[in-house]
């Protein structure tokens, strides 16, 4: 078997009068406590503290990054114990599953996944051989048997990852009942102190095209008193559901749409939009138009109360239409297209975009916007900053193109640090450790260049991996 | 006159503690045979093995590459040889046309053609000195003394070039001669060993806007005995020419498209459109979705027949209508148009994507798909591939860019090595030999940042130089 | 206080094996003298050679690239002094509009307005401390005080910064009385010998929805004796004034459009439609297919007459609505656009594309057309030539993108040098300085590749500093 070796160095420039210096940038940075202002993670697992199950049930089956890889070589989803939708859980047995990652580990070689979850193992476990065929049962039971012991609970890995706060994503139908609870360990004298935050994700009764739309108005005026099929109604019931979420610690909402288009109707013309998109059928038009408008609605009840507006538009979700009848949404087959800043964000900028007191955080997937629309934008609009490399581009050459591209025009103070954004727990220290990384090989590399002193680096690298997504998410 | 000097570590990373490495990987793979799956070489070549004419007519007046680039600068094509429609040969003297190229060598600074030609100069024929002004009769007499040798003849060259297979892309219409007669001399005990493929390249009988389309539906009709203007006849026709391809050796179909629209109509929606592209005129829309139909045809016939299917989609063919008119197609006049994959692929995908028997390789001009699309889409369907960095982008850079963009999300796993893509026999090594280079450079570079080992390294050198390609096209 | 240093070695290749041959091409390169064929100065300051004012005036409240960096991060226009529309002037103190700056200097990490400013600082004013709050008075008393000297009048910096020629852009109507001031003084025996040119730019009589687009073409036919409203008298107007800037010396007219749209239409078509957009109203068709009209108009008249055309697309001007209304045009909000040139710039390049006498240089604000489009078109036609990397992109890294993504398809001759375009005049020999110090890198990182010999890279980086932009603006 081969060893499994995390060089100190990885992921530093090369060039022997750049890696010295980006050494020394992350030194000062490796241990600084993660923010992880959004993501996918569980609440359940802060509250309940319960343990995590087997090597395929924590890294293998809910890792879409992971999977469909496998999936692209020809290995069936089934194979490795993934379940139709209606079948009654998996006859796979997790070991086996194991294995099949165990030999196809090559398919991984230059991914961001690899690097993952060789931190995973080596970090997290203390496994100090590769995965491959022949360490595939040594790896299956070094983690399996690890997890069922105290060290691996949800409450130990967060304390041991050295995260100061994290933020999970809820729906305005959410209860936030693990949030509450999380609230309650917290205040207890001797109880567990760890941040776990929710955000507020109304994708669900703002998009017309969402699964089971006018169910959820339903239960948004069951849960409001408001009568959410009345455009009146309707944004009371918001106002009181992130009345209730900023309540319960959260700083941030979040809004993740096929496009971003905004706009911003008169309130007659979004009434009787409102009134078509809550209809028994919704024209493709009118639930763009709904979705555009509601970002400018959400922008203004920011200015009021002050949460964080964070936008991540541009997938085409369940590409793969087969796949998503059998085994439904985020099999890994999501995929970026090519999105349009410049005239979609215009009515929203227009009407809130000169709001210094407003924080809109914007994603992408589609880089060529990088450099010719988000940094200009950014740039010039007080209340626009750039979320970091997003999702395929949360990547080391993904930062890169990011940093290289967006730096010049944008500034460093534009942008807010590093978010991960995954459910993949156990990741998420090295995702962090990525970014810092990259970003410190950035900064020495222009350090050596001389476009900036050391010690102006130095502040940089300790604002880009802690400091700008504390304050940006008002944590 | 200045010396010509191929630097053995040409297209290496410069970084002192990278290069070795690169070297190590490339000492492994520079001797490996040519895979070339894929390319324009004329068969008649190889079947009857006849010298080439002078240096003018086998480099200069052939390569729109490199004629293009002494249009741009305003020099004319009768000057240096070509011939417009209708004309009956040049009386331009080929020696004159040398020395035009010589005198303006300095334009090809910084571009592939240069490095292939001065790969040609240098290693074909041995010259020593740099092409310019003074050495214009001296590299015109010695490449067109040389082209009168034996060891100029096109078998020669083949096998001195350690090429293991080539193939040729002709029409449904050819009675692929050429290859029989490669066959028979194959076979004789004797007989020249070089294998000569060809791939199937329905355009001229699928494209309604391809000149002579109704002609050539008429010769289809012939050759097969079907009604070629009869939708089920048209669809009897193409499989038995795929299968006559296929029996004279062909692994693979070609489509160059000008978009990579998809379309799955029934079948009474087919035979429709069917009647009314095979009508006197065609509508720009109906010319689109028969061609986007049909992709989705033989997307089907390959799973049937086990053909590959390479997609090249997104050239704007003949930009210059006053060229095309004077001097036809193929004169450096196609340029590449913005494409869209994530929509486009869509029916295709979903009707045979998930075919982990099927194998469909996609070839792009717009690399902003690159990070956006392909590597998301490849990543996760069964049935797709990417095919290399294409035609303009079969350049270093263009290289660096592919695998820095494709790598983190698609893997190289998805990949499938090299092809050259070319008519320019001559350069075939010089091509393969760039891509080797370029390939061990990135590999190296990611060694040196400890992002895989050396010998995963040196195992996707060889993969990436020879295995992919020869597994990817069945060859 | 922090020392301000411009390192002798800044912009360079890091690696040790590149960085030495940069060195020894910048060395031949840097004191060249500064050609600046298109730019934005005012003509005045050279004719009347009176003083700037003090650091705010000339250094912070005239350049958007500045405060569009403080306004992004919350700091009003009003507080570093700018005036809203109809304000008669500011109260604000320029010398705490500059403490403003100072205060915040650190936003500008990375950016090249840092560069820029600190290379003025340094060389321009011999600054040797860091701009931060403590030095803000420092900074503001030795600029001002130095401004009031001789050495600092707008003569005496263009001697001093080693112009050779300077072009600056003027509308149809102006009458160049600041031009004749300067050939006059020219004409003095021992008068001022600096070479103050003029470029054609008619955006205020092509574009029908530019402000005062009907008066201005009531100027025009005042100024011509020509019917500007008669499309025949309108052509003639532009002809005679464009023979009239030429005779002034214009060697080049600019064209500043929305998008790269061109048509090519009958007489009878541009009658009618010069009859619709020279209405009351106009729609946005109607203007968009008139300014494309025109632009080949205007490639027909560089035929006849030899100015060499420049056109710049692709800006969003005035993104930010209410900014715009409260401040007026050029503040920063500016945005650029996705901008497609192979279909749109079809119509003219039909016409006019061929003709090896003319030189149309094409500038973008879309990175994804570099390789795509741009280097592909500049490579094939005879007419067309590529402006450098513009605007945002006028940057260290902008510009290596530029080279890597242009020159292997259009080579470096169909680039032609360096413009800065602005209108800070003291930025001028700092940008020139960046632009040559980045081309000297790249080609010594091509040279350290073995991609080109040594003294090919000195001959080109003379050609890209000096020659190249000489030869194509025909100065």
């Amino acid at each position: 078997m081969r060893p499994l070796i995390l060089h100190p160095d990885r992921l530093f420039p090369t060039d022997p009068s750049v890696r010295p210096i980006a050494r020394r940038l992350y030194e000062a940075v490796a241990g600084l406590p993660i923010i992880s202002p959004h993501g996918h993670t569980d609440p359940r697992w802060f509250a309940q503290d319960q343990p995590f199950g087997n090597a395929s049930e924590l890294l293998l089956t809910p890792d879409h990054y992971v999977f469909r890889m496998l999936y692209s070589q020809g290995i069936s989803l089934e194979a490795i114990g993934l379940v139709p939708n209606g079948g009654g859980g998996t006859s796979v047995d997790p070991r086996a599953a194991w294995r099949i990652l165990a030999e196809n580990y090559t398919l991984f070689r230059g991914t961001p996944s690899r690097m993952w979850l060789d931190w995973v193992f080596a970090e997290a476990f203390g496994l100090t051989v590769q995965l491959e065929a022949a360490s595939a049962d040594l790896y299956y039971d070094t983690i399996t048997d690890a997890l069922a012991t105290e060290a691996f609970r949800p409450r130990a890995l967060y304390d041991r990852f050295n995260i100061e706060v994290i933020t999970t994503t809820e729906s305005p139908l959410d209860d936030l009942a693990h949030h509450a609870a999380i609230l309650a360990e917290n205040d207890r004298t001797d109880g567990w102190k760890g941040r776990v935050l929710t955000a507020y994700r109304p994708d669900p009764v703002i998009d017309p095209q969402f699964d089971g739309f006018r169910d959820n108005l339903r239960k948004l005026s069951d849960l409001t008193g408001e009568d959410a099929f009345d455009y009146k109604g309707y944004l009371a019931a918001h106002r009181q559901r992130r009345a209730f979420f900023a309540s319960m610690g959260a700083t941030s909402t979040d809004h993740g749409h096929p496009t971003a288009a905004t706009a911003d109707l008169t309130d007659a013309e979004a009434q009787a939009l409102f009134a078509r998109v809550t209809a028994d059928s919704v024209s493709d038009a009118d639930a763009e138009l709904f979705r555009a408008h509601m970002l400018t609605v959400m922008a203004g009840m920011s200015v009021e109360d002050g949460m964080v507006m964070q936008i991540h538009p541009g997938a085409y979700r369940n590409h793969n239409a087969s796949l998503f009848t059998r085994f439904g949404r985020d099999k890994g087959a999501d995929i970026p297209m090519a999105t349009e800043y410049v005239h979609a964000l215009r009515p929203l900028l227009s009407r809130y975009g000169n709001e210094a007191n407003l924080t809109i955080i914007l994603f992408t997937l589609d880089e060529t916007s990088y450099a010719r629309e988000l940094a200009p934008l950014a740039g010039h609009y007080p209340a626009l900053k750039l979320g970091p490399a997003w999702w395929f581009h949360d990547s080391p050459e993904g930062m890169r193109r990011f940093r290289n591209q967006m730096t010049e025009t944008a500034g460093f103070y534009n942008t807010v640090g590093f978010n991960d954004d995954t459910r993949a727990f156990l990741s998420i220290p090295a995702r962090h450790d990525v970014a810092r990384r990259i970003d410190c090989g950035f900064l020495a590399q222009w350090v050596a260049e001389h476009r900036m002193e050391e010690w102006e680096a130095a502040e940089l690298a300790i604002d880009l991996s802690y400091t700008l997504a504390k304050k940006a998410y008002k944590l």
